[in-house]
């Protein structure tokens, strides 16, 4: 559960009001642009906006990245530039979007996020991304400069393989791509330390292992409330985002959306799992009582007949069998050990054959 | 579950029949009337329908609001001038409907819920209000003056943005709006409660934390089959809403579909959550029944033996080893030290190991 | 459950066979004609089917009522005259049908339950209804003379409302409505027991509160399985009971609809809160055995050490410490409530700590 | 769980290889053919196939029956003479096909279950019956003479109704008549053992009530696997059953429809009772060890005081009061009872409030 | 939950970077080659890709098999030749992908599981199997040389059934069917150990037995998360596999789907049965423990009493009856032993009533 205080704030504000909704307000935020073609690539970098005021895009694609989202101002240029909605503005500001893709006519905006896990704490970690995929242009909006799509930058760069040659949809598309393996990375260490919890399970529980798997759900709900969601974007790409990717793209798309729908069956897997598991526990915990309660039982058959034998021959009265018999202690200590164990054995057997 | 008692009172009623049913009757009701377009606004505020007879719509767009539900010749009144069909002024004076949206031809009638939250005693309430969505005019219906709609009626007053602009469905859209985003403030009280209660599980539990937790399951059932029906009404809203809602205000309401899902998402969270934590809880009271049977069984593992010992060495046989023995005291306490320490280890390690 | 036991009776026989399935034969069954139009409306009642022979219509809307099923002959002369379809006569008989309809051309044949809430034994029953509707007449089945249908008959009587100057479909409707409307009122005393059912949950809980609850879960089963398919019903009416229902109809049954998902939520929330009642229930046992534990160890841990150390100076040793000093005997007081206090304390704050 | 063996003994044979698999051969298979119109009917019965090799059917509607399946090479003839295909052959051998529907263009291929319950074990036991409907014919193939479609047989010699006037998809349909209503015989059956259980399950639990309720819940897992594709099976024949069915048989349909619905809610409503009575149960047994801590307590906190008392008295300290007095005796057993109850009465109260 | 590391490692690259994603090398990858018609069929081995350079096909259809994946250069040289997308040699490498088959208009691309089940270890292993299939040629990847081929490779030369006769798409079907058949093997094995689990159960439970049937439940997730997409899969290629299966193939299809579903259906009945079994050993857990507690309360019962009237007979009271009467120490015993019938036969009743 990411925080959602501050949606409440924005109650009856007029849509389209620049609030920036999240708690992470980093650095000083900063744009970088790249443009290129199959032969040639420049790039950018502005501190702020109005230095960017004069440049002019010279190459078929331009792919332009927003570091920072705390200074409205920045979108709002962009906004104009581009002639984006109003409520799309709003939305990349406001930081806990569930990811959606929405058609504008001229553009479409997705969102989505990208997650970290802390394995130590167990707690997952995200950080939204918009993306603005128009014809020639994939404008990108993060909330702080992390080096996620460092890849895609350098195979621009380099040149590598067909990315280069291919239009702004194959640049949204790998952008995509690594935003939707970002989840394999995470889902596998939530896998790891599930499948430690099952072996720690196998032995003996102890209730900090409970907390673990409690821990461990609240893991895969966050992961599940973002991957579900995502697959219907994808999807919506693939059925609905004719106009902005190419025919040459749709197999990648669809690559993407195996990956995702790999995602949530593993997810979904290890939730199968981490209910199996409540169950592991729940009756260690039952089964360590019956065994205390046996124990208690045991001490109880084996102290309590002896304990009344020897009350027995405590007793003051006057005339009394054994008292005066040399041999009488050693014949009540025979006595308390028969009863003893002869009624161990007969509950035992009971038990067992119960 | 709110008050469902007099819907049974209206078996075999014909319909139209206009009963208030609700238990909320307040002060007097009143009616105000906004009228406004671009360039002029103008407000007035009647004392009964009476009053208004004589007013004459002058402004493109024209607002009616209506608080208080429990005379129903006000309704009469008003069916009768923007000639509205008897179910509608029948389902408007039902406070318990659930929220839905029907298209009668020349207006639509959409009725949905305002929620507060009483953090305190954890309970949800709700007001239901009515939307009559017409050509030109938006008639809305509360229980009493609440001021939900405030922000709407200072916006309108100041021009601000471009809601005087826009038509009545941009007016509809506005206080649906703020009727959606209300959901998230009652969302984050129950969720803010629940992460407090999910921190005291962590400690120590005690029977009232359950009743929490079953308050808490109460509360979000109770949102939930109001939220549900909601998303319904406004997906119905931007399929077939055509006649009513402009294209220009599509993507406006496709935003407040988003924030409905939303809503719903972090529901389900919640519930998902809540219904761990009560795995929590009943581990935890087996948890604590373990170590109080463990406890009991090291008092009776220490104090059984050496009670024992105790009776065997009070025993009256006359001829009885250490008894004249000077360190024969010593050597019986010494037994029973060594004793009750073997067997003390002996039940430890094998409840360890078990 | 009610009883399913007569269904396998039919097995092999002819499709059609008339014979009466259920277990309520009450008295004489007798049939009722009420004929009328906006200006005139003739009430006859007909001991037998013979009686009737000789009537001849002579109103737009004629309203045929049946009360008892156990006279095949009655159902034959009826099929004859208005021509159904053998299955239909069968299924009128057959009195555990599920709530469906059938279009067979020239009529519809509807059939649901009137449901009966017996709250001492919280015990629902249930009384078949079938309604044949076609142009111009409704005939309508019943197990025996209820009175339910009355508040219909006595506005058609009375000329209220519109319902003399609607059609057959209307009536239709104006029957149908009290059906549904009937389910309400199980409803609520089902919500009213469980709602006092929680309240004693709440306090000290006893076996006969999960009777309870688990008589409180039959019975909205048995609801369930009724509502459910109604709902189907009523959404097959609106969705193609064209020729039968006129289009000014058509907000009516959407209202009864409305009507039927209502019930239907109503009832999940109370399904809802029953699973969680026996969490509470079960919770609360456990907790009281957690509390019993508790007391025998705090009896454990007062009495044995004390026991103990009466027993250390009640042995038979020459030589032992205080027995001869004359505060020997207060020491050892002093020290069995020294020795209680302290493990009680120890173990209080462990458990508490635990 | 029928036995599911002998499939994968098929791995990797070629498709219409014709294997019996099933466990129940029975006697020797024979054939037996009824011949029908409106005005005659013959009847044959044939050992063997080469017997029937010179029939000429001469009658409208052809009825042949196949009892016993496990000689290939009878399928094999009828197989070429109906020209039907491999696959259907291979089905109708493999005796553990779940119900189905095949559209072969000449003719439909139909496989479904008779279940018989035998209510001492508590098991369910099925036997596979296949059906082929074409143009004027139906084959059905049973693995043994069981009678179960005796009734129809009668029907057919006496013409009653009007099954002899009606062509081969009448027959089809009186078959699969009896085939659903059998489910109904196994599901009272069923039941009724439910019931009763819950009557016993208000008593006194033992372990044998919960075998019982699993035996039950695994007879409702195989019915249901069977009741479901079979309801497919009866909708795909109404919707698409075209050629093979004549409009005049789609009431029938419809009926059978409702009829495997009805089966398909009752089993689930007796599910639903089962898992509610597993509650029951579990929680019966918790009350219970309730009651054995509680008796445990009883009798610790009567008896451990007043053993104290009477050790303390017995200790040998020189001085102490009381020993001299002849009431001494008297006041110590007043001082145990008196303590006994106070204990007692303070634990009870507070086990009663807490 | 098969590996699933090295997914994150692939994170950034570019769609089609040839890495093999899999823990299996096994030996050197080499390549057989079947070509064959109605009337000739010729074999070929080639150890590496060089080898087949310069082969040329001469028959109609053409089935490649490539054992072993870990050296990309083999997949390079048949996607140049056969003109596979990029994509799908990714896939093929990637042995972890879940079962789908993908339409790149000149071939289908086709991916599923071979499993195997160690029964020892209650562990499923998978083998990834990729079919391509185009006009005319089927290209089948497996990880190493296993024989799950052997069956329909033995048809092809003995010229068996029709398979010769028939294309490439029967060639893929024969292949399909052994695919899915193979699950039954892993599914009978699985419900083999289920049902002697069920049979252990109802004697006296262990701790491992919940282990393996936790085992049991994971092996049937591994299954279940393989086999609904494969019946998509299926239903894929019947719906729209057009051009790439022939008509008179279509009845082979469905016959393989109604297998997948036979699958799915299995195993959703063992699961539910699993579940049910949990329930069974948690409950027998309770069981015991009540019985267990039993058996202290009996020992306390007949002990306890009996220790008290040892310990006042042992007090030290100068006027005491009974001590000097010669019958007293016997009256003594009978009083232990009366009072420990009479309470214990108190309890035992009370205990049997509540």
């Amino acid at each position: 559960m990411t925080k959602r205080k501050p949606r409440s704030l924005k109650t009856g504000l007029p849509p389209g009001a620049l609030i920036h909704v999240g708690e992470r307000k980093t650095e000083q935020p900063y744009v970088t642009l790249v443009e290129y073609g199959p032969e040639k690539l420049t790039e950018h970098r502005f501190a702020s906006v109005h230095d960017s005021r004069d440049h002019r895009p010279s190459q078929p694609v331009l792919w332009l990245n927003v570091y920072g989202l705390h200074e409205p101002e920045v979108l709002t240029e962009i906004g104009r530039r581009f002639n984006l909605h109003p409520l799309v503005l709003e939305d990349i500001l406001n930081t806990d979007q569930r990811p959606k893709v929405d058609d504008y006519g001229d553009y479409l905006y997705l969102v989505a996020c990208f997650f970290t896990y802390d394995s130590e704490h167990l707690s997952v970690s995200s950080e939204q991304v918009s993306l603005i995929i128009g014809q020639g242009f994939v404008l990108s909006f993060q909330e702080r400069p992390t080096g996620n799509f460092d890849p895609v930058r350098e195979r621009l760069r380099q040149n590598g393989g067909q990315i280069r040659k291919l239009g702004a949809d194959y640049l949204a598309y790998a952008l995509l791509d690594i935003l939707v393996d970002r989840h394999f990375t995470v889902l596998e260490q939530i896998a790891d330390r599930t499948e430690a919890l099952e072996d720690e399970l196998m032995g003996n529980v102890s209730p900090a292992m409970l907390q673990t798997l409690h821990q461990l759900k609240r893991d895969t709900l966050i992961l599940r409330r973002a991957v579900w969601p995502l697959r219907e974007v994808v999807n919506q790409l693939i059925r609905s985002g004719g106009p902005f990717f190419q025919p040459a793209t749709q197999p990648y798309l669809r690559d993407i959306y195996d990956h995702t729908v790999h995602v949530i069956e593993s997810l979904e897997a290890i939730r199968d799992l981490l209910a199996g598991m409540l169950d592991l526990y729940l009756s260690s915990v039952s089964n360590r009582l019956n065994q205390e309660v046996r124990a208690l039982t045991v001490v109880a058959v084996i102290f309590m007949p002896a304990t009344l034998i020897s009350g027995i021959f405590g007793m003051n009265f006057r005339t009394m069998p054994l008292l005066d018999n040399p041999e009488g202690f050693l014949v009540a200590l025979g006595m308390m050990a028969f009863i003893a164990t002869t009624l161990g054995l007969t509950f035992w057997r009971r038990r067992w054959l119960g």
